[in-house]
């Protein structure tokens, strides 16, 4: 993606550059990392307009509006989010740039599947609109799997008609991640179909485990990142294959540990940075990017190099000009910081403006406002406590393992208890009831199953995040508060709820597609620890239960997902019964 | 660039890399340099159609139409040459393939701004067109500076508008060298205008010497390589500002011993190969990129990194899609040789075909019928020797001095040999008379200087490649040998020429636009050595005076040149009278 700046704009910078005309700003007397070299060097940084005119050595004659006094100060590239789906924030754009502007990110890469899921193209065009004109860039990939699978209960399906459609949208730079690995390795004509809707595009992967001639054929597709990777291993076979490496830390998925010995002498430049989901709790304790570098600092690489992953390399892998330095010609998108250990950002500039200050905002951002269409999502059936009703069956049931920090799920086999001929929450044991109710006023699908790893002793938990239909799921110790809980977010348009005693204890709402809210970014994470909190008082000891509940339903990852329509084998692709169907299944499982 | 694969293409893929279907070509038992990670592991490789379908351990159980024993071979990936002018080859782009692609190259970026001069935007169509479907892929940059000063006598012009209807052209990947930097540092509106007129394009750079606030205005336009760079420091200060840099080594500007020190842990992927300006006569000798990598490993850079250099880095340097690897998904060029030291050729892959077997074609490449528009273009007007008197005057006269393996001159000052009042060459001193004659049918204008270096004692050289304009340029010991040299250009369509004793002693026609043979490479190869080797006879001790002689014409080039306008003093940019114009002159100019 090029910068289109026009003949004017480019007279301006040349001027600026040598001396014959003013630059608007001038950053006097930092240490200037070079991402090109490695090196960090003392410089000033002239701006015009948008852009950095000229970077040159200390004292030259720059004659500017404003100077800012950058003495002892590193200046880096603004970050960069490489993968990011903004909906996990709970925030709306200019509530997100609020949070995450101060940390030093100026531009992030989404992928609006979430919204895509619930409120189609539409839903995608109006977050793009709301993203317009803020002082962090977004840069849009299109969702090439709403539905994520094609069984999935979803509300909306884009098809290769509607991606071309979309491409026309500003700041479009990808295809984004193809969740539909086993769609790609199967040929299927209408994924075959999203691989080649938007010619020049690049393509991103999402291929957890996916190895040897599977990975192979993936990548020949086209496809040509990942950000799935969990295992060093696995990262280096990526690599080596030609993917671009996207090292994930998110606030559930965080791989970072594991991966960043991966980044070497010869692969630098092919390793990225992204949270894929990040929730506003963790980017008002932690913060964003800047926490990534931390990280990777921390385990021994570089600061260039790190640094380098957050900016330059992703211009690189998604071909934007004029991005990712602190160099002549560049957007101005720069981050000051005081060390290279914390990253602590002094001030942040972007597009050329003093956009924050020691962590606050210089200007207030422009509030966008929301369509009906966007906020009126939820439209569930008519439900009663009969409807989760679960009749016992004989043997063992299919048990769905949630996994502390991780969006996969195991299948385990376990016999569950029951109560006059029906099974119920098995608090004793930690099996507890989850349901997913269609959300989008279509098929009215229920879907029943049992989960391990939540550990309620009462009460119930229910959200319409979830991954990637966004269905109404809920976990509880008991029907009443699964019912009480799945309503109340009906109720309120879509959000969070705690449920117990049969009242609502605590909840969050998300009117803006049932995923977003439309509070701050400070308050809506105050009141997602509160949720937290109830959620732990009633047993459940997880640090993020409603991101991981919301990864229940995902059908394209690892290994057993509740949908809508029924409990989901992600290996062997298909609806199966929540009871073993065959004698020996359980012990075949168990040993396979 | 993407590569335009269709659904069709990538299930093909697929099913091969998978199993499912059929290789056309398995190559076993190899180790395959792995550009990402730098490492040579041991890989069987199979091709489906044009493409790798998948790179797997060895062994790996792959069908395959055709089986290649690759055993004790390195497999690395074709080399690219990232800034090429085809027509200094002298070869037909059939032929140039022929001479080039079993030494490795499959892929060339050409900038065809010698045949534009000449023939304009149908020059460069017709060079394209006879480019197409070869196995070496042309990739083009559009010619950014026809002609390269405005003061030039050019047969044609191009402005941006014809600029952007090249771009529609097949393969353009971007904006080829900016040569008129100084118009650029001077915001002049015409170079603006083509610094814009193909958002989707990168732009090549060509900035001898710029540095300080002049390089970053340079790059802050926009322009984001350079491959004029001749010195350690000067590589270094681009690298650091942003530029790609292209280390040339060619058959007169000679850098890579210069520049090699550059390639480090740090800016490794920064660095492309190219040979910009090559002759049949060093293709046939030493080779093209493979001697580039031999001397960049000569030098102490690795293997893998040189490599890298001449493929993954031209891909990612021009946005192109799908090449620079071995491996799955990319286009199947590929090079076997036997070690990483020489790059010998064992045998080409090209596009998927086996394409050449020790240093030979498989099969012949189709030939291009030119059209007369572009096999005669040289119009000289009626010329006899008084056309090339140069009245004595006062005081020293500016004499260009040309220096070999290189493409600047030095501008000294001397007092020429005189004859009756007219300056005469000076054999003793090598104080030569060159001329320039507008051959393209307009101005018919005559430009008459001195030049020191080539040594001629008797005869006289000609040539109608003379950069970038491609007038006919002459060089004598006297005024007859120079006449019957340029007249004999005219007479043969443009060619090179030695004229001895008042005869023509030795030529090479170049019919295509006064600028390429439609010979062989090895024929062309051995009129071109004779040409030199008579030139030597008559006194010349240059390796490449024909070479040479064809860069005393290019304005844009430091720091004396002749046109057919006069001279052209090129730091103060104007045409400037051949005797000093004040006294002191002389003295202020040495100094200086």
């Amino acid at each position: 993606m090029k910068s289109h700046l026009s003949p004017a704009d480019l007279r301006a910078l040349i001027e600026a550059a040598r001396g014959l005309g003013k630059c608007d700003v001038v950053v006097r007397g930092a240490f200037v990392l070079n991402v090109y070299t490695g090196e960090t060097t003392r410089a000033d940084v002239g701006i015009a307009g948008r852009h950095i005119a000229l970077v040159s050595p200390p004292n030259t004659q720059i004659e500017a509006d404003r100077v800012i006094d950058a003495d002892r100060l590193f200046l880096l590239p603004g970050f960069i989010d490489s993968h990011v789906h903004l909906e996990s924030s709970l925030l709306t754009p200019a509530e997100f740039v609020r949070a995450v502007l101060p940390t030093g990110t100026t531009a992030v890469v989404i992928d609006p599947h979430e919204i895509a899921g619930v409120a189609g193209a539409d839903g995608i065009r109006e977050l793009i609109a709301a993203a317009a004109d803020l002082p962090v860039t977004f840069y849009v990939t299109i969702p090439s799997c709403v539905p994520a699978l094609d069984l999935d209960a979803a509300g909306v399906r884009l098809d290769a008609a509607d991606m071309a459609d979309l491409a026309a949208l500003p700041n479009v730079v990808g295809v984004a991640e193809m969740m539909n690995y086993r769609g790609v390795l199967e040929a299927r004509d209408d994924v075959l179909e999203k691989l080649t809707c938007l010619p020049h595009c690049v393509i991103d992967g999402h291929a957890p485990g996916l190895s040897g001639r599977d990975l192979q054929a993936y990548i020949a597709a086209g496809i040509s990142s990942d950000h799935e990777t969990t295992d060093c291993w696995e990262g280096l076979e990526k690599l080596r294959a030609g993917m671009y490496l996207m090292i994930r830390e998110g606030s559930v998925a965080r791989n970072l540990d594991d991966l960043a010995r991966l980044v070497n002498n010869n692969t630098f430049d092919r390793c990225l940075l992204v949270t894929d989901d990040l929730l506003p709790t963790d980017i008002i304790d932690r913060g964003h990017i800047n926490h990534l570098l931390r990280r990777m600092v921390h385990h021994g690489v570089t600061p260039a190099r790190a640094v380098r992953m957050a900016t330059l390399n992703a211009a690189q892998r998604f071909g934007i000009e004029r991005v990712g330095a602190v160099a002549a010609g560049c957007v101005a998108d720069i981050v000051a910081v005081e060390d290279l250990a914390d990253f602590d950002a002094a001030f942040v500039i972007a597009k050329g403006q003093l956009a924050a200050v020691e962590g606050g905002l210089v200007e207030p951002v422009r509030a966008h406002g929301f369509s009906p269409g966007i906020t009126h999502t939820v439209h569930l059936p008519e439900l009663c406590r009969e409807d989760f009703i679960i009749a016992a069956g004989e043997g063992d049931a299919r048990v769905m393992e949630a996994i502390e920090n991780q969006i996969v799920t195991r299948r385990l086999f376990a016999r569950p208890a029951t109560l006059g001929g029906r099974v119920v929450s098995d608090t004793e044991n930690d099996i507890l009831k989850i349901v997913v109710v269609e959300r989008h006023g279509r098929s009215g699908s229920i879907g029943r199953g049992l989960v391990k790893g939540f550990h309620l002793k009462s009460g119930a938990i229910a959200g319409s995040v979830a991954h990637d239909s966004h269905n109404v799921v809920a976990v509880g110790a008991n029907d009443q508060d699964i019912l009480v809980a799945v309503q109340r977010v009906g109720e309120i348009d879509g959000g969070l709820v705690v449920a117990a005693g049969g009242n609502v204890i605590e909840e969050l709402p998300l009117p803006i597609g049932g995923l977003m809210s439309l509070e701050s970014g400070p308050v809506v994470a105050a009141r997602l620890r509160r949720l937290e909190h109830v959620a732990r008082e009633l047993g459940c000891p997880m640090s993020h239960p409603f991101m991981t509940l919301s990864f229940m339903c995902l059908p394209v990852v690892p290994e057993l997902k509740l949908t809508a329509e029924g409990l989901f084998d992600v290996d062997q692709a298909r609806i199966v019964p929540l009871f073993a169907e065959e004698p020996g299944e359980t012990e075949i499982a168990a040993a396979g």
